[in-house]
């Protein structure tokens, strides 16, 4: 038996197969752009390499909090001049149609009927580094039956900081034992317990393609270790 | 034509009928707790009338910016004294059970198909004063499907604050043309519209009861003038 009443969702890789979809879309915009020999995968795992390193800044307080947005098109400039891609005749919508591939990531394909599931018995949150206009893109793209759209614009902190876990609970109305992080990622959750939450395990082997070396098995016994959205639904009893 | 992508709701009065539905469960709580002599309406009427005044001191920077189930838990007892309850013996329980009346009214009869209907082609999120978790209770309450929970606790400002409008455009990462805000308040609309966004205006000449005199025409010619949210979606074609 379990007391939660809330399932926070991390998003990028959890909910949504960032990887294929920014390749997918990149690609695109290039053959738009007429611009060739950039490989997409490369090109996707380069900028999101970029992620972790933008927002310590905001965790160590060397640059106040910044939406993921602004962080996103700085490192999309970083990385194209890196993969030398000629942007002089480029207009800057063009540039901003290509920084908001974000807000179209494809979910996984049992997530939109694992989180209708859940919804019926749960409060569902986002509890991303994504800012709010990206989830909700994303939500609208992919049919994300979101309750609220929590995560670090709304708790102003980026995880893995325990205000991110804790400012949930204090959002809610709930003690910290009645929330249920959901993530593909062990550290995500190690954070999450240790600020009190419940955990839930959920492996997403290709999440960085057919090669992913990290995150294939759960390192501690969370409290729910699952195959997909469906199969945690089933076993919280929804 | 338009140029709308998101419509953000004030809640208590444009969508929930507040004063009802506080009096209803105001009615059971008393009688679960053998009370007698209390008069529901004139109470939950009583009740709002602190709510101004308390989110004042929070607009005006007497007071750090606090969460409106706060606010309504200290005017609750302010009103109970009021009302020479006697809660001598009533536990911290019962009197949380009470404050959080404001988590559970009931929507206007056509609030949830309407947003249904305006969610297919837009954006739809409330702008309320209520914080995030009267809001989630109020979605789950009445099948409120809100795309995102924005509002006081997310801005930190109180409606009417010129930053309770602008920020929420930022958040959304859209201009301010491209909201419109709905509302049964004039003064709401008079805010909105000082700061660029779009304007809808819902009579609900019910929300203070048979007797009501405010806000019963619209005072400026608002973008839109419904008689109810299924009328303001056919108006901009949902």
């Amino acid at each position: 038996m379990h007391s939660y009443k809330a399932f926070c969702f991390d998003v990028f890789g959890t909910v949504v197969d960032w990887r294929a979809s920014v390749a997918k879309q990149l690609d695109q915009w290039m053959l738009d752009h007429d611009i060739q020999g950039v490989d997409a995968f490369a090109f996707a795992d380069a900028w999101r390499a970029q992620y972790q390193p933008a927002m310590e800044a905001c965790r160590e307080g060397r640059r106040p909090f910044t939406r993921l947005d602004v962080l996103h098109r700085e490192n999309l400039e970083t990385v194209l001049a890196a993969f030398k891609v000629p942007i002089a005749d480029i207009s800057e919508q063009a540039l901003e149609r290509l920084n908001r591939v974000w807000h179209r990531l494809d979910p996984w394909q049992d997530a939109s009927a694992g989180l209708y599931r859940l919804k019926q018995q749960f409060i569902i949150a986002t509890a991303s580094n994504g800012n709010i206009a990206i989830m909700v893109g994303l939500a609208k793209h992919g049919d994300l039956p979101w309750d609220a759209i929590l995560g670090a614009e709304v708790t102003r902190a980026y995880k893995p900081l325990p205000q991110a876990y804790t400012q949930m609970a204090a959002i809610l109305g709930l003690e910290r034992r009645e929330i249920c992080m959901v993530a593909a990622h062990n550290d995500d959750l190690h954070a999450a317990r240790a600020q009190g939450l419940g955990t839930a395990f959920v492996v997403r082997p290709m999440e960085f393609g057919a090669q992913q070396t990290t995150d294939l098995t759960p390192t501690q016994q969370w409290d729910f270790i699952a195959n997909d959205f469906l199969d945690l639904a089933q076993q919280v009893g929804c």
